[in-house]
């Protein structure tokens, strides 16, 4: 692992002298000082990607939240928890010649997360949550005016309909790709080794076979390194 | 680890021929099919203790939360997500001669738990989540009129007011004893590696010094063995 990082850094891959942005993994936002909101999401495929990137020579900004699978060595890592945190990681990473946004990215965040821990208090009171949106780090590096990396790419996790849930957002998002998958719990794909994809870019959806996490992240580098030329 | 267990079977220890029941980690409580509501245990105290219980000669079941720290050989494990379904797992392992509650289990879970991924709609309209109390599994066993555990051992994990509140739940519970703990993140003890624990049994608070999990683990068992002869 270490000698594959050295290797891209000294070899002469396609993507040599790139800069790429990649987001992994979930984000956990705080409900009180031991309470926390997470997703299923291991950080395996952005991991992936980080190193299938690393390895055509880029230059890579990895900015994971708390993930089950260890950084890729050879890449710049950059910890975070929240999605306020990983968005404020990846403005602080840019320029970027392209930006792959594979975290699982809490939607919300609660807005009165308690200082101390909370307790029942005996009254069968339920906790009040309230939620506000996180900042939507994709349409936010998409929807750049100036400095925009010439690639953005978002990953889609759909739980049905997944191909035209993945173009909308394609659309909204104003991205130039989407990995879209489907992490129904009976796919086992989320926290699992393989991954079934569909590429969604300006020419339409591409359905990949199920596949190995590395081998979707070596294909998906590939596919970036050719866009980039 | 595999050889230690295997003495421990075949062993004379003070705990020989005694069940014990440990729950452990944190537990997980949905709220789609991506999302969940996590806390910070690691599972390091309680996989230490059960492994502590067994190097005494103890039979051990071993229920547990999805914990970052691999659970010890030579115990009998249950892995469960849920509040409800680590109720359930601490019923059915029962008859027990002792049962410590080190698990970090979620006081709420989410009534409205959606099949479906939840999507911002672009209202700006925030979910709605609808708690109801978990099972009180350390409450509920202390309780028992038939067939309760010599020994009933809970855990409190809090963040201010450590005795005081300890004290409290040792009596609202109707456990035998509290192991009270500061887990205020600046102290390091949730996710780290050493422990600082209060005591609280029938007969006052010990203030213990901080020390290794581990090794608060192997002090702990032989109380419970001293207790249980």
């Amino acid at each position: 692992e270490i000698v594959a990082g050295i290797e891209a850094v000294l070899g002469d891959g396609p993507l040599k002298g790139r800069h790429v942005i990649v987001t992994s993994g979930p984000t956990h936002e705080p409900i009180d000082p031991v309470r926390y909101i997470a997703n299923r999401s291991s950080g395996a495929q952005g991991t992936a990607l980080a190193r299938a990137l690393r390895d055509l020579g880029a230059r890579v900004t990895f900015v994971t939240g708390p993930a089950a699978v260890p950084p890729p060595g050879g890449v710049e890592v950059v910890a975070v928890q929240t999605a306020v945190e990983m968005r404020d990681a990846v403005t602080a990473a840019l320029p970027a010649d392209a930006a792959v946004f594979a975290a699982a990215v809490a939607d919300w965040h609660v807005v009165n997360a308690s200082g101390s821990k909370m307790k029942k208090d005996g009254s069968g009171k339920s906790p009040e949550l309230d939620f506000a949106e996180n900042p939507d780090i994709l349409a936010t590096v998409a929807s750049m005016k100036k400095g925009r990396p010439k690639l953005v790419v978002g990953f889609a996790a759909e739980t049905d309909d997944v191909q035209a849930h993945a173009e909308a957002k394609r659309a909204r998002k104003k991205c130039d790709w989407i990995v879209a998958n489907d992490v129904t719990p009976a796919t086992g794909i989320m926290g699992g080794t393989e991954n079934a994809v569909t590429l969604i870019t300006g020419n339409g959806a591409e359905e990949w076979p199920r596949l190995p996490k590395d081998e979707v992240a070596r294909r998906l580098a590939v596919r970036i390194a050719e866009s980039l030329v």
